[in-house]
């Protein structure tokens, strides 16, 4: 085929997180994520090496799929880039990452011109929440709410089929909302938020904390009485394996997330809230208990049009949602 | 002008609460409100009394602004009608108000019935928001949060100039939302709802917690000693003249709503967060140590593009944005 002219059938998803940059392709019609790669982000080697690596992935991963479909680099329509945030949609800039260590960092462009793609930037939990509204748990919902339980929380709401920013592309930020307003202190400044009582690290701590109160469990031996090795992981296999304090831990973990979804429920009543990251692999010992709280404390009318699943995708959300950002805001609709 | 061939020129907003009715005539293109009545709702005389009270009012606006104006009754378009929900818009059905004892009630069909004017039904609490919106201290925006301090605390979202409903109308429901997930039970079933420390009865419960435990203050004197005469606006009105005590409930008032409100600038990102409701009386009494707590606890990028403000409609919102839901309904844009 002529370079140029040939018909787009991919888009590629790039998800950008304090630990890994994942990278793959997906068709643009939907369906299986292709050429799917994962490295560390090694952030400390600096914002150039980053964008680099970044590069390099998106190029290895074109290469895999277009040689392995016998086409050529014109069949991939452009990149979607999920970043933690906050960020300027407008401008493609990221305004801050802790984690990274970027200010006003004009990370569109630059992957756009290293890569000579059109390119989009959203925040990482909206495309997360986007990637399981196009092809995951949410598929065939108008109005999706997404969590991504992980270092933090992630949130992401999906109002119309379209991601919800607000007004200073903020909207979504559901783990900062506080369920207790003289509760734990949260990095972001605020009291009592819920990423404070149910992100991997909160579980951790909360387990240790009882723990040190003399509250047996299997936990002390999994990490061989080395209590600050605790995670939240540890805390759900205990669970799985019946310890009872783990369980106790897993449905603490549930009513907090329980508060924190219903309150979400009777604020937007979404078809839908899909809550994805590690800690959801405990399946039913989190969402029996979760589902249970939010019977107790949402509005039944909201509730009844509300399913609490799990996320379809884990590991993938945050790429099929960059590219779904990246389809929307080029062909108009997913 | 010969009938069914005049202009049209005013929509009926019809605002029923638990307490009162309120009725009058806004004309289409915007404007100031005429022909406003209110009457107490009388619930307990039954719902026929209630419907046929609501019919007469606005035949009364009616023939008012009509003759006033020299024109006829063909110049109305249809009526606006606000309830407590939860309800159906769709066939306009009230499912369920406990303050007026009916269930699955179809005043909207009943109302349009009998005044030979089409008619529409939303939520008394998103109607006081769009209200706001269209005609109040939100004109021009387009993303918008209200909430109204009164018996409870009624909430309303407009998203890009529409009111946003969710997927069973139930959206919007920021009353509800938990501050405190081991707090005060509220009568929804929930535990820590924000009505359950910032509404009038909340704010009244919390004075009097406070006066028993020994605080001294004006507020014993203003009611005689009659502590359980204490209500939200006279502590208002103790805190405007000076009284610490009352100062430190207002502060308290405003500390739980600013987490309340810093949640929802977290989750939805709005351009204005509009507070309305007696309480609101009390001004910078209360805006401003809630503009503090929201500064101190929400994400500094979605509280710089959010204004925290006072409704410019007391007493009309309703009515206004009865008749918006109306205007939108029928002409497809307010």
């Amino acid at each position: 085929m002529t370079p140029g002219t040939a018909e787009k059938r991919w888009i590629a998803g790039v998800d950008l997180g304090g630990t890994n940059i994942v990278v793959g392709l997906i068709p643009i019609e939907g369906g299986e994520v292709i050429g799917l790669r994962t490295q560390p982000t090694d952030a400390t080697r600096g914002a150039k090496y980053v964008v680099d690596r970044m590069v390099a992935m998106v190029e290895e991963a074109i290469c895999d799929v277009t040689s392995s479909h016998g086409t050529t680099r014109d069949a991939v329509a452009g990149v979607g880039i999920g970043s933690p945030g906050p960020l300027d949609r407008k401008t493609g800039t990221v305004i801050n990452t802790p984690n990274l260590g970027w200010r006003n960092f004009p990370l569109r462009d630059l992957l756009s011109n290293a890569l000579r793609l059109p390119a989009t930037l959203d925040n990482d939990a909206n495309c997360a929440t986007y990637g399981e509204w196009w092809l995951g748990a949410g598929r065939g919902t108008q109005t999706l709410v997404g969590l991504t339980l992980g270092t933090g929380i992630g949130g992401g709401i999906v109002l119309n089929g379209e991601i919800f920013h607000g007004c200073s592309d903020v909207a979504g930020e559901i783990g900062h909302m506080t369920i207790d307003s003289n509760g734990r202190r949260c990095k972001c400044g605020n009291y009592g938020c819920l990423e404070q009582y149910a992100s991997g690290p909160a579980i951790a701590t909360r387990a240790m904390e009882g723990l040190e109160a003399g509250s047996p469990s299997l936990l002390i031996d999994m990490v061989g009485g080395k209590l600050e090795d605790i995670t939240a992981a540890i805390v759900y296999e205990a669970s799985v394996s019946g310890d009872p304090y783990a369980n106790e831990v897993m449905k603490d973990t549930a009513k907090f997330l329980g508060a924190g979804v219903a309150s979400i429920i009777n604020i937007l009543n979404p078809e839908m809230v899909v809550i994805a990251g590690g800690v959801t692999r405990a399946g039913e010992h989190l969402f029996e208990p979760l589902r249970a709280e939010v019977r107790k404390r949402a509005f039944r009318s909201a509730q009844e049009c509300c399913r609490i699943v799990s996320g379809q995708l884990p590991g993938t959300a945050g790429v099929v949602g960059a590219a779904a950002v990246f389809k929307k805001e080029n062909y108009g609709h997913v």
